[in-house]
């Protein structure tokens, strides 16, 4: 599996991508999956991937070698983000028509997701989650992130945190904080890390840094983030039984005996000790 | 969905479901996932599922119709935990061989799991974990703690959290927060729960509760575990970019051109602003 988020805040966009790849757990590899197509003043785009390893390489070969010829309709001439979704979409159809018979003669789901995000010459800032299907959404002020691979256990940080008016540095904490919640649930994500941060209207990338476990932020992150969780989590006030309601009507549990009707646990029940 | 978790703990047990069961999100009911099984001074058995509701009601159907004949091998008389779940798991697979193909006909996976804990007699409080082919694992001192369902939002504080020294009202605290963040991300999972707790040796179930949106001390931890996650997240430092090391070699970006070769990111990069 694979972990990336990508959020589109007022002030620009924050990417944060693992690098684990596996195919069962004794076959684990190290692969990047985030890829940037940068023009400094014109374009920055920065394409996630997850899923199975071999369709998405294939997409992003197909793109790279669209983009490597002149006047070819390709990412570096799309004229909006919208266009270069499209793009993105269109390659993974085509991947799909090439391959997902033979993969599923061999059982294997055509998986992939990719985040496409970026900015355009005059355009703003701009996030897309593009399905293996080739179709797509765009992220919005009311849910400026997206996640792709394996996002469960790292969504709730995020639910709580992020909105379009968190600053960058503030949301590549928290996409960090969402990793390493992710890494420490999940042996399928794993170091390096990919992190990019945009600065709006910037049109060049504002930082690009690869994170591994020598990095001291991210082991600060690590370690802290535990035990302030630990901390707030003693802080909170154990359940004070004796103030629980009594009124509610106590629910029958099941007892013994033949020929008794069983009855259903009915709503409401306390039963003191 | 659904989310159960129960914790195996050295005081005793502790058990927490949530009561949504939706087919697609215009179909949503209340349906009890706990079922408990009670005889004071010989048995507490605690039975949880997950799954498909048709048959995770047979399951529990089939073992109530058991246990309520006389001299049946059932749930009443079967001597160990063990038992217990191999009594759990035969029946799952009895439901498997009359339903299954019927299932298949529609496309309908054979979808079901349970956690099945409590303590019989003299045997110490056991935790199982049963699977829809009726197989099961046991819970230990390393791994004191089970989920079924939407299980991956809220694992994440139970990691940090719970080893099997917990107490038992930290732990029914660290089940509601862990239930809390799993509604917050998941429309699946929703009120009223049922909290067990079971001292050990007791033979007994020592507090059985409902728990709706009326209940103070859920909504304390609704309120107060967003507001301190998010207090101990402003409270750790942003990343100080002067101090990340520079010295890691600038991975090259994709950068247009045609018939220039098209380098794959390396490993490690810092770009400053």
């Amino acid at each position: 599996m694979t972990y990336c988020v990508a959020m589109c805040l007022d002030e620009g966009l924050v990417c944060l991508s693992d690098s684990r790849t596996n195919a069962g757990v004794d076959h684990i590899n190290t692969f990047r999956k985030m890829t940037v197509f940068e023009r400094p003043g014109d374009r920055v785009l920065v394409l996630m991937s997850a899923g199975n390893l071999a369709i998405t390489q294939s997409v992003i070969n197909i793109l790279r070698e669209h983009a490597a010829v002149q006047d070819r309709q390709s990412l570096w001439n799309a004229p909006t983000l919208f266009e270069c979704a499209r793009l993105v979409g269109d390659t993974i159809r085509r991947v799909h028509q090439r391959d997902a018979e033979a993969l599923q003669q061999f059982g294997v789901d055509f998986n992939a997701s990719f985040i496409l995000c970026g900015q355009i010459a005059d355009e703003p800032p701009r996030l897309f989650n593009i399905y293996a299907a080739g179709n797509f959404i765009e992220a919005s002020s009311d849910t400026p992130y997206f996640q792709i691979g394996e996002s469960k256990y790292g969504k709730p940080i995020l639910d709580r945190v992020v909105s379009s008016r968190t600053s960058l540095d503030e949301a590549a904490k928290c996409a960090l904080i969402s990793m390493d919640s992710t890494i420490r649930s999940n042996l399928s994500v794993g170091l390096p890390l990919d992190l990019l941060i945009y600065k709006r209207d910037g049109l060049k990338v504002s930082r690009h840094v690869s994170i591994d476990w020598d990095n001291p932020y991210f082991d600060m992150i690590h370690g802290q983030w535990g035990a302030s969780l630990r901390r707030v989590f003693a802080e909170l006030p154990d359940p004070d039984w004796t103030t629980w309601p009594q009124e509610i009507e106590p629910r029958p549990r099941i007892q013994e005996g033949s020929g008794v009707p069983l009855r259903e646990p009915a709503a409401g029940d306390v039963s003191a000790d």
